[in-house]
């Protein structure tokens, strides 16, 4: 059975609880592809081929880390995909709805997917860490430095989640995207392909969520869902 | 680590997606507590010690079931509580504070537990089966008869979990109770207890969720988050 981890919460992080994280080595064993961020959410997480990347603007490149050297904040993860497609969405809405068109369980299930191939343009954002404690990830989302790549090949690692766990996950499309030569990349605004690209994707139906423990911040927050504060932070990617 | 076993979410139910569910043999091999419903919501189920109760009004008693000849519909369960303590709630309020007190880790993790002992007052309601597919939870709750238990001994199983799982898990306080002879019982509106009772109790931070497979009525459904019906619908108690 497909199988998604995720530690902590999207609304944990609206709240600015980000001082404690899963150390990456935890995190890596539980799968090979995922997205997430790091602690005093700094820089934005890719996991490919069981291979984690911090992207971060202001550093040109991004940096392929070690296992147990950082810790991630929140990560989900596929198993390895069991569908391989050849398609060529241009826009954001086509993609959504070919994830959806290549599935039958219909919205209310996950769907983890990686999408590799030519992108005319990919806009993307990189948390740059918080300025203060608790700083919320809709303050830092506000300031976050936009990007727009174009014509360049690379990989997305995805998620589709269904609405009614929005503020646990992201509700909709969540991706992370990075280049082919692993440099630059970050959270996907919006994105166009250019030609065909392939897409594995898998349902999941099973997902294992693991709240911090030992962790004061996030223990004393008032942590609730701010539907509206979500979406402007994370793009409207619903399909 | 303690861990919570979910099928389905909360949603659904109010949206009436009933009609399918988890063996109960597949249930009980997750855990040894809980609680939950069965296919087309007749009936309130509670697991104590391993043993699953069908806790029904018209009928006159609760049915312990045998593994396998129902399907329950949702369950959530801890494993082997942790703390035994001995307190004494009077109200509904009083007993939320006290649970929230006999634990360090605050409102953002669950909590799983039992309380044992006499009971000056319980009322319990007991959904009584869709009318017909589809009828959702908010509807069968407005029209399910409420029943009030004085003076009398038995068992709670319950769960506190984090506001921000609202729609997925019931937020707040959410507990099933059963009387000593396991003949009547079910959903907690609200409870006084008579003298000393003992509460076992664990922190959980770990949760699995299954989300329903190969089911057209829920692949199907339009599921969103009313937070306003599902207080209505299963009794506002938060701590």
């Amino acid at each position: 059975m497909n199988k998604l981890y995720q530690y902590s919460v999207i609304s944990a992080l609206m709240e600015g609880v980000a001082g404690k994280g899963l150390p990456l080595s935890s995190l890596l064993a539980r799968g090979d592809h995922g997205i997430g961020t790091f602690r005093t959410m700094l820089g934005e997480l890719i996991v490919v081929d069981g291979k984690a990347y911090q992207m971060l603007f202001g550093r040109d490149s991004a940096r392929g880390l070690g296992q147990g050297r950082h810790r991630a904040l929140r990560h989900d993860h596929p198993v390895p995909a069991q569908e391989r497609h050849k398609i060529h969405p241009r826009q954001q809405g086509e993609l959504g709805a070919m994830i959806a068109s290549l599935f039958l369980t219909g919205r209310n299930s996950f769907v983890a997917f990686r999408i590799d191939g030519a992108f005319r343009s990919v806009q993307v954002r990189t948390v740059s860490g918080q300025s203060h404690p608790k700083e919320g990830l809709g303050e830092l989302a506000a300031r976050q430095p936009v990007h727009s790549l174009t014509h360049t090949r690379g990989t997305v690692v995805g998620f589709r989640s269904p609405a009614f766990l929005q503020g646990v996950s992201v509700a909709g499309l969540h991706m992370h995207f990075i280049d082919e030569k692993r440099e630059r990349g970050g959270h996907v605004l919006s994105l166009e392909t250019e030609g065909d690209v392939t897409i594995r994707a898998a349902d999941v139906s099973r997902s294992v969520l693991d709240l911090p423990r030992d962790d004061t911040e996030y223990n004393d927050a008032t942590i609730k869902v701010d539907l509206a504060a979500i979406e402007a932070a994370e793009g409207l990617l619903h399909v």
